[in-house]
Protein backbone atom coordinates (compact mmCIF):
# COMPACT_ATOMS: atom_id res chain seq x y z
CA UNK A 1 0.00 0.00 0.00
CA UNK A 2 1.66 3.57 -0.48
CA UNK A 3 2.26 5.55 2.41
CA UNK A 4 0.07 8.05 3.34
CA UNK A 5 1.65 11.67 3.59
CA UNK A 6 0.24 13.36 6.86
CA UNK A 7 0.85 17.05 7.44
CA UNK A 8 -0.87 19.16 10.65
CA UNK A 9 -1.81 22.45 10.33
CA UNK A 10 -4.21 25.11 12.66
CA UNK A 11 -7.08 27.48 12.33
CA UNK A 12 -4.96 30.26 10.69
CA UNK A 13 -4.18 27.88 7.74
CA UNK A 14 -7.45 26.95 7.02
CA UNK A 15 -8.28 30.12 4.53
CA UNK A 16 -4.95 28.79 2.43
CA UNK A 17 -5.66 24.87 2.48
CA UNK A 18 -6.38 24.00 -1.07
CA UNK A 19 -7.11 20.22 -0.63
CA UNK A 20 -6.38 17.71 -3.44
CA UNK A 21 -8.90 15.45 -4.68
CA UNK A 22 -7.34 12.41 -3.31
CA UNK A 23 -6.55 14.40 0.40
CA UNK A 24 -8.92 13.66 3.36
CA UNK A 25 -9.05 16.66 5.71
CA UNK A 26 -9.45 15.39 8.79
CA UNK A 27 -11.34 18.41 11.58
CA UNK A 28 -10.31 18.23 15.19
CA UNK A 29 -11.91 20.22 18.14
CA UNK A 30 -11.70 17.70 21.11
CA UNK A 31 -12.76 20.61 23.33
CA UNK A 32 -15.92 19.90 22.42
CA UNK A 33 -17.27 20.41 19.07
CA UNK A 34 -15.84 17.44 17.47
CA UNK A 35 -16.91 15.43 20.38
CA UNK A 36 -20.57 16.39 20.48
CA UNK A 37 -20.62 15.51 16.83
CA UNK A 38 -19.68 12.33 17.35
CA UNK A 39 -21.59 11.38 19.93
CA UNK A 40 -24.76 13.15 18.39
CA UNK A 41 -24.42 10.68 15.16
CA UNK A 42 -23.58 8.12 17.92
CA UNK A 43 -27.20 8.93 19.07
CA UNK A 44 -28.66 8.84 15.83
CA UNK A 45 -28.42 12.22 14.60
CA UNK A 46 -29.81 12.57 10.88
CA UNK A 47 -26.98 15.00 10.26
CA UNK A 48 -25.27 18.29 11.27
CA UNK A 49 -25.19 21.39 9.65
CA UNK A 50 -21.95 23.31 11.08
CA UNK A 51 -22.10 27.36 10.67
CA UNK A 52 -20.19 30.52 11.80
CA UNK A 53 -22.70 32.61 13.16
CA UNK A 54 -25.43 32.02 16.19
CA UNK A 55 -27.75 34.24 13.90
CA UNK A 56 -27.23 31.97 10.29
CA UNK A 57 -28.13 28.69 12.87
CA UNK A 58 -31.30 30.36 14.00
CA UNK A 59 -32.43 31.51 10.33
CA UNK A 60 -31.31 27.57 9.44
CA UNK A 61 -33.36 26.74 11.96
CA UNK A 62 -36.32 28.09 11.46
CA UNK A 63 -36.45 27.45 7.90
CA UNK A 64 -35.71 23.83 8.03
CA UNK A 65 -38.25 21.25 9.94
CA UNK A 66 -36.54 18.67 12.43
CA UNK A 67 -34.03 20.58 13.60
CA UNK A 68 -32.51 21.10 16.80
CA UNK A 69 -30.12 24.21 17.61
CA UNK A 70 -26.88 23.20 19.05
CA UNK A 71 -23.98 25.44 20.25
CA UNK A 72 -21.64 27.32 22.45
CA UNK A 73 -20.52 30.85 23.10
CA UNK A 74 -18.02 31.76 25.94
CA UNK A 75 -18.41 27.68 26.54
CA UNK A 76 -21.95 28.76 27.30
CA UNK A 77 -24.99 27.30 25.77
CA UNK A 78 -26.36 29.71 23.63
CA UNK A 79 -29.94 31.41 24.93
CA UNK A 80 -32.56 29.83 23.11
CA UNK A 81 -30.93 27.06 21.92
CA UNK A 82 -32.10 23.32 22.61
CA UNK A 83 -28.58 21.94 23.34
CA UNK A 84 -25.26 23.55 24.49
CA UNK A 85 -21.94 21.74 23.37
CA UNK A 86 -21.60 19.73 25.69
CA UNK A 87 -21.34 16.46 24.60
CA UNK A 88 -23.10 14.28 27.68
CA UNK A 89 -26.30 16.66 26.64
CA UNK A 90 -26.32 15.19 23.67
CA UNK A 91 -28.50 11.68 24.09
CA UNK A 92 -31.43 9.90 22.46
CA UNK A 93 -33.33 13.29 21.74
CA UNK A 94 -31.19 14.71 18.82
CA UNK A 95 -31.99 11.08 17.00
CA UNK A 96 -33.44 11.62 13.61
CA UNK A 97 -32.53 15.12 13.95
CA UNK A 98 -31.05 17.86 11.63
CA UNK A 99 -28.85 19.34 14.53
CA UNK A 100 -27.47 23.47 13.00
CA UNK A 101 -24.67 23.86 15.56
CA UNK A 102 -22.19 26.90 15.99
CA UNK A 103 -19.20 26.44 18.34
CA UNK A 104 -16.32 28.86 18.53
CA UNK A 105 -14.04 26.91 16.91
CA UNK A 106 -14.97 24.14 15.53
CA UNK A 107 -18.17 24.51 13.12
CA UNK A 108 -16.24 27.91 12.12
CA UNK A 109 -13.39 25.29 10.64
CA UNK A 110 -15.92 23.34 9.16
CA UNK A 111 -17.82 26.07 7.88
CA UNK A 112 -14.69 27.40 5.90
CA UNK A 113 -14.24 23.46 4.68
CA UNK A 114 -17.71 23.18 2.85
CA UNK A 115 -16.81 22.82 -0.67
CA UNK A 116 -13.40 20.87 0.38
CA UNK A 117 -13.62 16.86 -1.40
CA UNK A 118 -13.22 14.70 1.86
CA UNK A 119 -13.89 16.66 5.39
CA UNK A 120 -14.15 14.11 8.53
CA UNK A 121 -14.51 14.96 12.23
CA UNK A 122 -12.39 13.16 14.57
CA UNK A 123 -11.92 13.79 18.50
CA UNK A 124 -10.55 11.20 21.08
CA UNK A 125 -13.74 9.01 21.14
CA UNK A 126 -14.04 8.22 17.58
CA UNK A 127 -10.23 7.98 17.41
CA UNK A 128 -9.94 4.32 16.31
CA UNK A 129 -12.59 4.77 13.67
CA UNK A 130 -11.45 7.43 11.83
CA UNK A 131 -7.71 6.14 12.13
CA UNK A 132 -9.14 2.78 10.58
CA UNK A 133 -10.92 4.41 7.86
CA UNK A 134 -7.90 6.59 6.94
CA UNK A 135 -5.64 3.48 7.16
CA UNK A 136 -8.28 1.84 4.12
CA UNK A 137 -8.89 4.62 2.33
CA UNK A 138 -7.55 5.03 -1.15
CA UNK A 139 -6.33 8.63 0.15
CA UNK A 140 -2.71 9.71 -0.82
CA UNK A 141 -2.85 12.54 1.65
CA UNK A 142 -4.42 13.50 5.36
CA UNK A 143 -4.52 17.24 6.63
CA UNK A 144 -5.59 17.01 10.13
CA UNK A 145 -6.46 20.69 11.08
CA UNK A 146 -6.33 21.44 14.67
CA UNK A 147 -9.00 23.65 15.06
CA UNK A 148 -7.32 25.32 18.29
CA UNK A 149 -9.24 27.63 20.57
CA UNK A 150 -9.32 31.36 19.06
CA UNK A 151 -6.60 30.99 16.54
CA UNK A 152 -4.42 29.63 19.27
CA UNK A 153 -2.50 26.08 19.02
CA UNK A 154 -4.64 23.56 21.62
CA UNK A 155 -2.56 20.93 23.12
CA UNK A 156 -6.02 18.28 22.82
CA UNK A 157 -6.32 18.72 19.02
CA UNK A 158 -2.53 18.45 18.63
CA UNK A 159 -2.30 15.25 20.68
CA UNK A 160 -5.56 13.75 19.15
CA UNK A 161 -3.89 14.52 15.65
CA UNK A 162 -0.75 12.18 17.06
CA UNK A 163 -3.80 9.75 18.32
CA UNK A 164 -4.76 9.28 15.02
CA UNK A 165 -1.51 8.91 13.01
CA UNK A 166 -0.10 6.61 15.74
CA UNK A 167 -3.16 4.26 15.12
CA UNK A 168 -3.76 4.55 11.28
CA UNK A 169 0.60 3.99 11.35
CA UNK A 170 -0.24 0.38 12.86
CA UNK A 171 -2.14 -0.59 9.71
CA UNK A 172 -0.45 1.91 6.75
CA UNK A 173 2.74 3.20 6.03
CA UNK A 174 2.56 7.09 6.47
CA UNK A 175 5.04 9.40 5.66
CA UNK A 176 4.62 12.55 8.24
CA UNK A 177 5.78 15.99 8.27
CA UNK A 178 7.57 16.86 11.01
CA UNK A 179 4.83 18.43 12.81
CA UNK A 180 2.65 15.52 12.81
CA UNK A 181 5.64 13.39 14.10
CA UNK A 182 5.73 15.84 16.95
CA UNK A 183 1.92 15.14 17.14
CA UNK A 184 2.52 11.48 17.38
CA UNK A 185 5.74 11.05 19.58
CA UNK A 186 4.10 13.57 21.98
CA UNK A 187 1.23 10.84 22.54
CA UNK A 188 3.12 8.13 22.51
CA UNK A 189 5.60 9.36 25.02
CA UNK A 190 2.70 10.44 26.92
CA UNK A 191 -0.21 8.03 26.84
CA UNK A 192 0.08 6.62 30.45
CA UNK A 193 -0.65 9.80 31.31
CA UNK A 194 -3.31 11.12 28.85
CA UNK A 195 -6.14 12.97 30.78
CA UNK A 196 -3.57 14.95 32.92
CA UNK A 197 -2.02 16.27 29.81
CA UNK A 198 -5.43 17.12 28.59
CA UNK A 199 -6.18 18.60 31.42
CA UNK A 200 -3.08 21.02 31.70
CA UNK A 201 -4.42 22.81 28.37
CA UNK A 202 -5.33 26.24 28.27
CA UNK A 203 -9.11 25.82 27.03
CA UNK A 204 -9.43 22.38 29.37
CA UNK A 205 -8.73 24.80 32.31
CA UNK A 206 -11.03 27.04 31.49
CA UNK A 207 -13.46 24.48 30.97
CA UNK A 208 -12.77 23.27 34.54
CA UNK A 209 -13.22 26.35 35.75
CA UNK A 210 -16.69 27.01 34.13
CA UNK A 211 -17.90 23.91 35.84
CA UNK A 212 -17.11 21.70 32.79
CA UNK A 213 -14.97 19.72 34.40
CA UNK A 214 -17.17 16.59 33.29
CA UNK A 215 -17.13 17.68 29.52
CA UNK A 216 -13.23 17.64 29.82
CA UNK A 217 -12.98 13.93 31.18
CA UNK A 218 -15.54 12.77 28.83
CA UNK A 219 -14.37 14.34 25.71
CA UNK A 220 -10.71 12.53 27.06
CA UNK A 221 -12.07 9.31 26.61
CA UNK A 222 -10.43 7.21 23.64
CA UNK A 223 -12.99 5.73 21.49
CA UNK A 224 -16.12 5.58 23.12
CA UNK A 225 -18.28 5.76 19.74
CA UNK A 226 -17.84 4.01 16.72
CA UNK A 227 -18.86 6.44 13.88
CA UNK A 228 -17.32 8.11 10.90
CA UNK A 229 -18.74 11.60 11.06
CA UNK A 230 -18.43 12.58 7.16
CA UNK A 231 -19.52 15.98 5.73
CA UNK A 232 -20.84 16.23 2.00
CA UNK A 233 -22.69 19.81 0.53
CA UNK A 234 -22.04 21.00 4.47
CA UNK A 235 -24.22 18.67 6.10
CA UNK A 236 -22.04 16.23 8.45
CA UNK A 237 -23.73 12.36 8.83
CA UNK A 238 -22.06 9.08 10.04
CA UNK A 239 -20.49 7.52 6.84
CA UNK A 240 -21.46 4.28 5.66
CA UNK A 241 -18.09 3.13 5.39
CA UNK A 242 -17.87 3.08 9.47
CA UNK A 243 -19.62 0.46 11.63
CA UNK A 244 -22.72 2.12 13.58
CA UNK A 245 -22.37 2.15 17.12
CA UNK B 1 10.09 34.38 42.11
CA UNK B 2 6.96 35.13 39.84
CA UNK B 3 6.33 32.43 37.17
CA UNK B 4 7.89 33.06 33.31
CA UNK B 5 5.08 32.79 31.26
CA UNK B 6 5.99 30.79 28.25
CA UNK B 7 4.73 30.64 24.12
CA UNK B 8 6.43 28.89 21.42
CA UNK B 9 5.89 30.89 18.17
CA UNK B 10 7.32 30.14 14.04
CA UNK B 11 9.09 31.80 11.67
CA UNK B 12 6.08 33.09 10.16
CA UNK B 13 4.99 34.84 13.10
CA UNK B 14 7.78 36.51 13.59
CA UNK B 15 6.83 39.71 11.50
CA UNK B 16 3.84 39.92 14.00
CA UNK B 17 6.33 39.58 17.43
CA UNK B 18 6.42 42.89 19.46
CA UNK B 19 8.20 41.45 22.58
CA UNK B 20 7.78 43.65 25.75
CA UNK B 21 10.83 45.21 27.42
CA UNK B 22 10.79 42.45 30.23
CA UNK B 23 10.24 39.77 27.21
CA UNK B 24 12.99 37.49 26.22
CA UNK B 25 13.08 36.20 22.81
CA UNK B 26 15.08 33.03 22.42
CA UNK B 27 16.00 32.03 18.72
CA UNK B 28 15.92 28.41 18.08
CA UNK B 29 17.62 27.06 14.80
CA UNK B 30 19.21 23.87 16.14
CA UNK B 31 20.12 22.73 12.22
CA UNK B 32 22.44 24.86 11.81
CA UNK B 33 22.87 28.12 12.09
CA UNK B 34 22.38 28.16 16.23
CA UNK B 35 24.80 25.71 17.25
CA UNK B 36 27.46 27.07 14.85
CA UNK B 37 26.64 30.60 16.46
CA UNK B 38 26.89 28.71 19.70
CA UNK B 39 30.30 27.03 18.53
CA UNK B 40 32.03 29.93 17.20
CA UNK B 41 31.30 31.73 20.62
CA UNK B 42 32.69 29.47 22.27
CA UNK B 43 35.70 29.22 19.80
CA UNK B 44 36.37 32.86 20.80
CA UNK B 45 35.15 34.83 18.53
CA UNK B 46 34.43 38.58 18.96
CA UNK B 47 31.22 38.64 17.43
CA UNK B 48 28.13 37.31 14.85
CA UNK B 49 26.52 39.99 12.46
CA UNK B 50 23.18 37.48 11.18
CA UNK B 51 22.58 39.08 7.68
CA UNK B 52 19.26 37.87 5.27
CA UNK B 53 21.24 37.70 2.11
CA UNK B 54 24.38 36.68 0.52
CA UNK B 55 25.06 40.10 -1.13
CA UNK B 56 24.45 42.29 1.93
CA UNK B 57 26.95 40.17 3.94
CA UNK B 58 29.63 40.33 1.27
CA UNK B 59 29.48 44.14 1.51
CA UNK B 60 29.60 44.29 5.38
CA UNK B 61 32.21 42.00 5.78
CA UNK B 62 34.31 44.12 2.93
CA UNK B 63 33.48 47.18 5.05
CA UNK B 64 34.63 45.68 8.05
CA UNK B 65 37.96 44.67 8.84
CA UNK B 66 38.80 41.14 10.93
CA UNK B 67 35.72 39.54 9.24
CA UNK B 68 34.90 36.16 8.52
CA UNK B 69 31.87 35.32 5.66
CA UNK B 70 30.18 32.50 6.96
CA UNK B 71 26.84 30.77 5.85
CA UNK B 72 25.55 28.37 3.48
CA UNK B 73 22.36 28.29 0.81
CA UNK B 74 20.94 24.90 -0.24
CA UNK B 75 23.08 23.68 3.48
CA UNK B 76 26.52 24.11 1.38
CA UNK B 77 28.58 26.72 1.53
CA UNK B 78 28.37 30.04 -0.23
CA UNK B 79 30.67 30.24 -2.80
CA UNK B 80 34.11 32.57 -1.83
CA UNK B 81 32.82 32.44 2.00
CA UNK B 82 35.42 31.15 4.76
CA UNK B 83 32.96 28.77 6.36
CA UNK B 84 29.61 26.84 5.81
CA UNK B 85 27.14 26.29 7.95
CA UNK B 86 28.35 23.40 10.18
CA UNK B 87 29.39 23.65 13.73
CA UNK B 88 32.16 21.21 13.16
CA UNK B 89 34.09 23.68 10.86
CA UNK B 90 33.67 26.40 13.39
CA UNK B 91 37.47 26.11 15.21
CA UNK B 92 40.79 28.17 16.24
CA UNK B 93 39.95 30.23 13.16
CA UNK B 94 37.15 31.97 14.52
CA UNK B 95 38.85 33.47 17.58
CA UNK B 96 38.81 37.60 17.63
CA UNK B 97 36.96 37.43 14.50
CA UNK B 98 33.62 39.24 13.12
CA UNK B 99 31.54 36.96 11.52
CA UNK B 100 29.07 38.00 9.13
CA UNK B 101 26.80 34.62 8.70
CA UNK B 102 23.85 34.26 6.51
CA UNK B 103 22.23 30.90 6.17
CA UNK B 104 18.42 30.33 5.11
CA UNK B 105 16.49 30.12 8.51
CA UNK B 106 17.99 31.25 11.00
CA UNK B 107 19.95 34.43 10.37
CA UNK B 108 16.62 35.46 8.75
CA UNK B 109 14.92 35.70 11.83
CA UNK B 110 17.49 36.97 13.66
CA UNK B 111 17.55 39.93 11.48
CA UNK B 112 14.05 40.39 11.47
CA UNK B 113 14.55 40.70 15.46
CA UNK B 114 17.38 43.03 15.24
CA UNK B 115 15.40 45.75 17.18
CA UNK B 116 13.80 43.50 20.14
CA UNK B 117 14.82 44.27 23.77
CA UNK B 118 16.71 40.63 24.39
CA UNK B 119 17.04 37.98 21.70
CA UNK B 120 18.90 35.19 22.86
CA UNK B 121 20.27 31.86 20.56
CA UNK B 122 19.37 28.56 21.99
CA UNK B 123 20.51 25.14 20.62
CA UNK B 124 21.18 22.16 21.76
CA UNK B 125 24.42 22.59 22.10
CA UNK B 126 24.26 25.18 25.22
CA UNK B 127 20.82 24.42 26.48
CA UNK B 128 22.08 24.77 30.11
CA UNK B 129 23.37 27.80 29.46
CA UNK B 130 20.13 29.28 28.37
CA UNK B 131 17.70 27.50 30.61
CA UNK B 132 20.31 28.36 33.61
CA UNK B 133 19.94 32.33 32.05
CA UNK B 134 16.14 32.38 31.75
CA UNK B 135 15.39 31.15 34.99
CA UNK B 136 17.93 33.57 36.63
CA UNK B 137 16.44 36.84 34.74
CA UNK B 138 13.83 39.04 35.81
CA UNK B 139 12.00 38.70 32.97
CA UNK B 140 8.03 37.96 32.82
CA UNK B 141 8.05 36.52 29.28
CA UNK B 142 10.19 34.55 26.88
CA UNK B 143 9.15 34.06 23.28
CA UNK B 144 10.93 30.71 21.44
CA UNK B 145 10.71 31.30 18.04
CA UNK B 146 11.16 28.11 15.89
CA UNK B 147 13.02 29.25 13.19
CA UNK B 148 12.01 26.08 11.22
CA UNK B 149 12.23 24.89 7.63
CA UNK B 150 11.57 27.51 4.56
CA UNK B 151 8.73 28.57 6.93
CA UNK B 152 7.98 25.12 7.87
CA UNK B 153 7.30 23.48 11.55
CA UNK B 154 11.23 22.30 12.28
CA UNK B 155 10.67 19.00 14.90
CA UNK B 156 14.25 19.68 16.49
CA UNK B 157 13.28 23.48 16.79
CA UNK B 158 10.38 22.24 18.67
CA UNK B 159 11.95 19.70 20.67
CA UNK B 160 15.08 21.79 21.52
CA UNK B 161 11.89 24.34 22.86
CA UNK B 162 11.23 21.65 24.84
CA UNK B 163 14.24 20.55 26.32
CA UNK B 164 14.52 24.49 27.37
CA UNK B 165 11.84 24.69 29.13
CA UNK B 166 12.23 21.18 30.99
CA UNK B 167 15.25 22.36 32.23
CA UNK B 168 14.23 26.02 33.14
CA UNK B 169 11.55 24.88 34.90
CA UNK B 170 13.47 23.02 37.08
CA UNK B 171 14.70 26.05 38.58
CA UNK B 172 11.64 28.48 38.09
CA UNK B 173 7.94 28.32 37.76
CA UNK B 174 6.75 28.51 34.17
CA UNK B 175 3.66 28.73 32.91
CA UNK B 176 3.22 27.19 29.47
CA UNK B 177 1.17 28.45 26.84
CA UNK B 178 -0.56 24.85 24.88
CA UNK B 179 2.12 24.66 22.74
CA UNK B 180 5.39 25.20 25.09
CA UNK B 181 3.77 22.62 26.81
CA UNK B 182 3.79 20.20 23.78
CA UNK B 183 7.11 20.82 23.27
CA UNK B 184 8.02 20.58 26.88
CA UNK B 185 6.24 17.12 27.23
CA UNK B 186 7.34 15.71 23.63
CA UNK B 187 10.98 16.23 25.07
CA UNK B 188 9.94 14.67 28.31
CA UNK B 189 8.44 11.26 26.56
CA UNK B 190 11.14 10.99 24.20
CA UNK B 191 14.02 11.91 25.64
CA UNK B 192 15.68 8.56 26.38
CA UNK B 193 15.46 8.45 22.46
CA UNK B 194 16.01 12.31 21.58
CA UNK B 195 19.10 11.40 18.51
CA UNK B 196 17.05 9.19 16.58
CA UNK B 197 13.75 11.43 17.06
CA UNK B 198 16.09 14.24 15.89
CA UNK B 199 17.96 12.48 12.80
CA UNK B 200 13.59 11.83 11.94
CA UNK B 201 12.68 15.07 11.24
CA UNK B 202 12.56 16.14 7.13
CA UNK B 203 15.58 18.94 7.76
CA UNK B 204 17.81 16.29 9.50
CA UNK B 205 17.12 13.55 6.69
CA UNK B 206 18.06 16.27 4.14
CA UNK B 207 20.86 17.00 5.52
CA UNK B 208 21.72 13.44 5.86
CA UNK B 209 21.21 12.77 2.18
CA UNK B 210 23.51 15.72 1.60
CA UNK B 211 26.43 14.44 3.50
CA UNK B 212 26.22 16.11 6.53
CA UNK B 213 25.42 13.38 9.10
CA UNK B 214 28.16 14.18 11.29
CA UNK B 215 26.43 17.87 11.41
CA UNK B 216 23.06 16.44 12.45
CA UNK B 217 24.72 14.39 15.11
CA UNK B 218 26.84 17.08 16.31
CA UNK B 219 23.74 19.56 16.50
CA UNK B 220 21.92 16.67 19.06
CA UNK B 221 24.41 16.81 21.63
CA UNK B 222 23.20 18.38 24.59
CA UNK B 223 25.31 20.99 26.75
CA UNK B 224 28.65 20.90 24.90
CA UNK B 225 28.99 24.30 25.15
CA UNK B 226 28.26 26.82 28.49
CA UNK B 227 27.61 29.95 26.21
CA UNK B 228 24.90 32.26 26.17
CA UNK B 229 24.38 34.05 22.79
CA UNK B 230 22.78 37.00 23.38
CA UNK B 231 22.01 39.65 20.78
CA UNK B 232 22.47 44.08 20.84
CA UNK B 233 22.36 46.32 18.25
CA UNK B 234 22.18 43.45 15.41
CA UNK B 235 25.28 41.87 16.55
CA UNK B 236 25.54 38.45 18.85
CA UNK B 237 28.14 37.84 21.28
CA UNK B 238 28.58 35.99 24.40
CA UNK B 239 26.53 37.32 27.32
CA UNK B 240 29.23 38.10 30.43
CA UNK B 241 25.87 36.79 32.29
CA UNK B 242 27.02 32.94 31.16
CA UNK B 243 30.08 31.70 32.32
CA UNK B 244 33.18 30.78 29.59
CA UNK B 245 32.94 28.14 28.18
Amino acid sequence: MKPLRASVCHFDHVPRLAPEPDEIVVVIDALRATTSIACALAYGAREIVPVAHAEAARELAAALSGTLLAGERDNRKIPGFDLGNSPIEYDRRVADKTLVMVTTNGTRVLSALRDAPAVWCAAFANAASVANALAASQAAAVTFVCAGQMGAFSLEDFVCAGVLLDKAGRQRPIRCDDEATAARELYRGQRSALLELLRSGNHAQALIEAGFAPDVDFCAQLDRFEILPAMSEGRIAASRGAGAP
